[in-house]
C-alpha cells in the first residue's frame, strides 16, 4: 500500500512512465493480497469506491460505466438477433410462398436456412439462445450490461480471482448487481482451459481484462484470440480491452495483425474515461462473419432502449463515434 | 514551486477536486512571476517541455497537437471560404445568363449578392480577406494552425500577458513558429479592449484561454460572447475554450444556455488530450449564420490537404465525431 501517500492514491506503471493519475482517498475499505494480485478497494473524495489491481485502476464507482456500456455494446450491437433474424427471414420466405431448401431444425430449433429470391438473400443463422461468454470482469460491470438485452438468454462468465468477485459484491454493488441474474453461470477459473473446453459454444466472447503485465499478460496476445475464435459460434464476435491509442500504438497495431491474420472483420474503437491513463481505453473488435460492420450498429438502441437500459455513455451515435480515429491513431492502424 | 515535488509536477485545482495528474520532471527550465500569473517550464521525462500557469498544464509539446488543430479547425472549417463562394456563385449566376441584383463593389471586391431561381439561392459573402481573431494562445499552437489555411488572409491576436509569447518562443519552438507568420498582427493586451476596439471585424474568432479561475474567469460569461458576437462580422464563427464534460457539465449547460440567447447556432464538442484533466477538453462553437452546421464541415479537407497541413488529430470524421456526446453529456446539452 505504498502507493496511497498523505491522503493521496497514486497509480504509476511502466505501461505509462513519467505520467500519474492520482485520486484523493476518504478511506481504505478493503486491502488484501488474493493468490493472484493485491486487491485494495477505497472510498474516494470524489470518485466514490474505487478498486485497485496490482496498484491500477480497475474501476470508480463515478466513470466505470463509459467502460462497460461501451465494450458490452460495441460487440452485442453489431450480432444480429439471430432469433429475430430467422424469424424474420423465415416469415418472410413463407410468406413469398417460398421453400426454404436450407432450413434445418436442429434440437428443436431452426439452424440455418439460406433463400434466394429477387436478388435478395436472407441467412437465417442458428437461433438457440445467445450465448455470451464473458472472461474477466470480476466487478460485475460488464456482466451487468449484458445481461440487459432481452435477446441475451445465457450468459458464461470465467474470472479466475474469486476474491475480485467477493469484494465488489461488497464494496460496488452496483456494478456486482449482474451476479444475481438468473442467465448467468459463474466459473471460476482460468479463461483459457475454460474456452478450451467450450468450443463453438458462443455468440460473443467478451474480455474484460487488465493490462498487459503480469496475469493479464496473455490475453494479449494471437494464442489467446486463437482460443477466442474456436470458441466462438461460426459467425461470432468478439470485443477485448485494446489499451489506449496515446500510449500503446505499437501494441495496438501488432494486435490488430495478428486478429487480421484471424479474423475477415478487426476493428479498433475507444471510449473516454477519466480514471484510465491518459483518459481513455480502446477495444478491438473482430468477427467470424465477414459480413460485420461494426462501425454501423447493426442492431440500434432506440432513444427509448437507451432510456430503458438506464444507459449513461452508449447510444448508437456513440458507436458510430467510437471507431473515428484521430489522424495519428488512423494512420497507423489503417496501414 | 510547490507543485514540484520528489521530482514530479502535480496538478491540482479547486475545478477538479479529488483528483491530480502528475508528470515526471526532468530539468526546470523557467520560473518567474509574470505581471499576470506564475509562468513555469519544464522538461518533462516523457511529455516533451511543459508549459504551466498558475499552476496549472497549458501544453505539453508530445500531445499540444490535439487541442490546437481541433479549437482552430472545428471553427474554420465550419466557415466557409468567403472568396471561394462568391466566385462560384457568381460564375454559376453568370453562367446561368442571371443579373446578380444584390451584387455590389465594395473597396474593389464583391460585398454581398443574393439571387434567386429555380429554387436555388446563393449567397455571396463579404469576400475581404479572411480575418481571423485569437484572443489567447500566447503559446502560439491555434496561430500555427490558423495560419496553415490558405484562405486565412491576416490574423489578428491579443495575448496579455507577453512573458508567455517570450517563453513560448524560447522553449517550445514547435508552437511558436507561428508568430513567425506575414499573417500575424500581434497585439500585447487585452482582449475586451481590443474587441470594442474593432467591431463587425473579424470571420472567425478563437478563443485560447485557461479554466475560469483568476484572469480567465471572464472569458466564460455572457458578457465576453456578447463581446465576440459584435466583435465578427455578420456570418461570423467563433470557437472557444469550453471546459470537459466530465468536469463542468453545469458551466457548459450554463454556458450553452447564454450562448443560445445570443447566437442562433450553437453547439458543443470536444477533443481527447492525456494531459488536461480528466483527459479531455471541450469547445463551444457558435455562429451567426443560422445556416451554419458545425456537425459537417463545410470545408472538407482531402486526405491531401490533411497531410499537407501535417495535422495529427484533425481530419474531416474526426470533426463529425468530436460533436457526437456521451449519452449523459447529451441529455444535459440537448435539454
Amino acid at each position: 500500500m505504498d502507493t496511497i501517500k498523505n491522503g493521496w492514491f497514486t497509480e504509476t506503471s511502466s505501461l505509462w512512465p513519467g505520467q500519474a493519475m492520482s485520486l484523493e482517498v476518504d478511506k481504505v475499505l478493503y486491502n488484501q493480497k488474493s493468490p493472484f494480485q493485491d486487491v485494495v478497494v477505497f472510498k474516494s473524495k470524489t470518485y466514490g469506491n474505487v478498486l485497485v489491481l496490482d496498484g491500477v485502476i480497475q474501476c470508480t464507482e463515478r466513470d466505470e460505466f463509459a467502460y462497460q456500456e461501451m465494450i458490452a455494446n460495441l460487440a452485442l450491437c453489431s450480432h444480429p438477433n439471430p432469433k429475430k433474424t430467422a424469424v424474420k427471414a423465415l416469415a418472410l420466405a413463407t410468406s413469398l410462398g417460398m421453400k426454404c431448401p436450407g432450413a434445418e431444425l436442429w434440437r428443436g430449433k431452426i439452424h440455418t436456412a439460406v433463400e434466394t429470391t429477387a436478388g435478395q438473400e436472407y441467412n437465417l443463422h442458428d437461433s438457440t439462445p445467445s450465448m455470451v461468454l464473458i472472461i474477466g470482469g470480476g466487478d460485475g460491470g460488464v456482466l451487468r450490461e449484458v445481461v440487459k438485452h432481452a435477446a441475451v438468454e445465457s450468459v458464461a462468465q470465467c474470472e479466475i480471482d474469486e476474491d475480485v468477485i467477493k469484494v465488489s459484491k461488497q464494496y460496488l454493488p452496483g456494478m456486482a448487481v449482474g451476479f444475481s441474474s438468473p442467465k448467468l453461470k459463474l466459473h471460476v477459473g482460468d479463461g483459457f482451459e475454460f474456452m478450451k473446453e467450450n468450443q463453438d459454444a458462443f455468440d460473443v466472447i467478451i474480455t474484460d481484462s487488465s493490462d498487459p503485465v503480469g496475469p493479464a499478460e496473455s490475453l494479449f496476445q494471437e494464442s489467446y484470440y486463437r482460443l477466442m475464435k474456436n470458441a466462438l459460434h461460426e459467425d461470432g464476435i468478439l470485443g477485448a480491452q485494446g489499451e489506449c491509442q496515446w500510449l500503446h500504438l505499437e501494441l495496438i497495431k501488432e494486435m490488430r495483425r495478428f486478429c487480421k491474420s484471424l479474423f475477415p472483420v478487426v476493428e479498433y474503437a475507444y471510449s473516454t474515461i477519466p480514471t484510465y491513463p491518459s483518459g481513455q481505453i480502446g477495444f478491438m473488435l473482430c468477427s467470424k462473419n465477414p459480413d460485420t460492420s461494426f462501425r454501423e450498429p447493426v442492431r440500434q438502441l432506440s432513444a427509448e432502449e437507451v432510456d430503458r437500459m438506464q444507459l449513461k455513455y452508449y447510444n448508437a451515435d456513440m458507436h458510430r463515434a467510437a471507431f473515428v480515429l484521430p489522424e495519428f491513431a488512423r494512420k497507423a492502424l489503417d496501414a
